[in-house]
């Protein structure tokens, strides 16, 4: 028996960057927050401290300020592809990067005025490898709910079961969802803004037994709509809202008065796919 | 010399109520995160555990969800109004209230649906005591951004001043806003979206030499546009910007692209008053 | 009518310092978080946006920096007073300083080495004014339970209790705890380690029938043990601990079994001061 | 082509558990966040809204009280092991079960009187399914720090490095670690508390040229210590202590005052493992 060193990866996460394009009239903001990650052979530093191959984290903060100057920063996916190719081709021990982008939306109130929008983050996270390059995009924390129109009923009971079967509840979530782009993708920000309502529609328009029901017809409705997607994750918190009991003040509460609960909630994760998608080159849940 | 108690008061912090209106064809939501805290001569349970006049927290909760329901919500400040009277006029020990209320926006996304909007939060803090009832309304987590039209210069240099005079930045800011109410005001609803307003337009329209400059036209802009308000107060960090030096790589960064830095930041904080204002009745920075 | 400038101040909020001391055969470190707030005479900015009198925020941060090396660190409380003294001296215009401090602690596991402990922040606030200098000290974040020896009954009840009285419950908060230091105090060491551990001792020794009890018996332990202090503010949390019913299990639960709550939570807050204490020069609860 | 179901789960995240052992002169206290994900054949529910195979997660939130009563709780791992096993063999369309569990440390104040420990959270992820039991442990927010033995330099550098070799520098991380068990693993405690010390005698002893080094050491220090373990996985961000250039203030600055940065930060990441371990049954890096 041999202790030997396993997977590995290094870089610089979350390296803040604002971009303002001043070519028109009115200028442009971009907002991104940038973490790289580097791998390939990396035993040397590892093993004996032995930096060679070890490009600093600190170059690939300056690379991503850089690239915005050199090459402007467009979609989050885009930004992404050109940053992890160019970590792969520049550095002969790096075989494979892994770019993820964290994209804040701005408002705009005026020719140079914004206002932060806070409806949800968007993401991207792009890998280059040997096997192949991989698009992944997505948003996280859209909170989204339903006042009527959710049921959950009919499950088992053990011995361990309270729960009343419910035919009116409120259901909501706050979407955590990516998507993974099949090779021909190109069109990032079309996608992204046909992706995202798609989620949207579904929720809204889904009369609902469970989230597990409205999580596929999300997923199923980003995949109908957008054929250049292969592959929709989603994890959905269910945001619980607990109904009064309001019985000791003498008091009906027709499904009006809440507890909008922190801890604990559900959690329902899944995957809808096509089913002649071709599999993921990298890991995109992590 | 003795030992004695000082100032002191007690609450149930943080109840989170959201309220469904199901009057009309389509849903409305209400979304509170209500905290109450009650004073009067509590010495009692301090110096010997006599809680004869300690009305539980618990009740302060169970009063929170029973109004929602008996009277509704409407407006934080006419809640946290009505909650407050009630929390001074049931306990003979309670001469004072403070309930103090966030308010989570939603946006309609159809008859039942709803998506939370997270550009600012909406707050209150209504004080009901001996010496009258003060209102403040607020908001806070409002950020926004000019990329031009501000600039900071003209000022002391001692010894440990290295900073560079600018003529041309980024200013940024998160808004932390509260305003005092006068006696008559009323209109809660027209009030806040009236003040909003007037912060966003002073911020966007005022050429800035300074964020102090910019805390005192957003301030002034409140009270010139509602007659019904008092006294302003803004705590303003200033988000600071910093041009990334790329002449290492060559670059010049003609105002482009920037580091969004964290901390440290800097703070600005100001009241703008009509110098006729009745003075606080309450402590209203806490 | 006219619209004024009220009160206001500015400054660099979270200057994050760490000082290596390297003289002996082991090193120490100090690990700081450092906020300036001036005030003074400040309306030309406000009003007109001239600079002359505002020294640059940037200027404070740099002089947190110098001044650690010019002049060691030390406790807190010291390291506050020099920077408010200097920035009242050396700038004409303000006449007010207020520097707030963190302290992170660190645990020596060798000559060179540390593990940051996380049981509690240490805090000071110095205001150095015209009306005279005061140091408050304090910690926030220490997280106290007694498991018995807590009761709560006696308590009114109106239309809205359901509280059951309790004559075993678990009792717990985090401890947010601010004195106020008598002119002559100057051994800050040793005076937060007495007051910190008359916080302690008092929390685990009380036989509690309120919180409240238990917030006065901490604060009167800590003025009789520390004569150097003039006055305590406790801000507690009743972080609530909910016995579960396990009887639709056919189980008992014999104070056994608990969820951790939380939101909402109680929130009591107390000063405790001696009668002959001069009043304070400045506000010391912001 | 069809869009059809993959992986998915469903649980209960974030029951919180704090379980008091009475039995002897001197309580015991357990703290815990629990979180249970099932998964199996879930189709119907998914694709039908038809839930006969959903238990309820608030049964499992309900099954987590209950077994701390029926049971006790003991080690998470423990603790884990017997809720996975129950929810696989209870319900028919459950194939597999993880339960992750973080656990708060206490050090204890008296007989029934505990302080909150804040230097690290334990971990625990135990999977039980067709594959095969998997048990990994861990620990996160683990915060250390050497003011020397730290060196990095010998790197490559391209167009965009600016970074200068050191030679002395602060090395400080966040411990976020993860070990996986070998199947006769059993002795939790012991096994947690040897793998926490080698971790940190590591990190202490280890003369770093890097922090990958350090890391690998640290990997390699636990699977030397504990036959037990099959494998460790580290994420170490490098939290960057920046030196501060006092030149313009006519200073020296010999390694002694340094910013604690925030963001970005390095992030290492990387696996230690012996060459005849058995291959995971599951994921655990989620």
């Amino acid at each position: 028996m041999a202790i030997v060193l396993g997977r590995n990866r290094y870089g610089k996460a979350e390296t803040r960057l604002v971009h303002v394009g001043r070519g028109g009239d009115s200028h442009d903001l971009t907002d991104l927050n940038v973490s790289v990650a580097l791998s390939g052979d990396l035993a040397a530093t590892h093993l004996r401290g032995d930096n060679a191959g070890v490009l600093p984290t600190d170059t690939m903060k300056n690379t991503v300020y850089a690239f915005a100057r050199e090459h402007g920063v467009g979609s989050p996916e885009a930004f992404g592809l050109l940053l992890a190719r160019h970590f792969v081709a520049a550095q002969p021990q790096v075989s494979g990067a892994k770019v993820s982008l964290e994209s804040f939306g701005w408002e705009r109130l005026g020719p140079h005025s914004f206002r932060r929008s806070g409806d949800f983050v968007r993401t991207a996270v792009v890998t280059v490898a040997e096997q192949g390059t991989q698009v992944v995009s997505g948003l996280r924390d859209l909170v989204l709910l339903n006042t009527t129109d959710s049921e959950f009923h009919g499950f088992p009971r053990d011995r361990y079961t309270t729960l009343p079967e419910a035919t009116d509840r409120i259901l909501a979530t706050a979407v955590d969802a990516r998507w993974r782009h099949l090779p021909e993708s190109a069109q990032w920000e079309e996608s992204f803004a046909g992706a995202k309502d798609a989620l949207v529609e579904a929720f809204v328009g889904t009369y609902s037994y469970s989230l597990q029901q409205t999580l596929y017809a999300m997923g199923e409705r980003v995949l109908r709509n957008r054929p250049e997607l292969a592959e929709v994750r989603l994890e959905l918190p269910n945001k619980h809202h607990y109904l009064v009991d309001l019985s000791p003040f003498d008091l009906a509460n027709p499904q009006e008065v809440f507890i909008a609960g922190d801890r604990p909630y559900g959690l329902i994760e899944g995957t809808v796919t096509r089913d002649d998608a071709p599999p993921a080159s990298a890991e995109w849940y992590l």
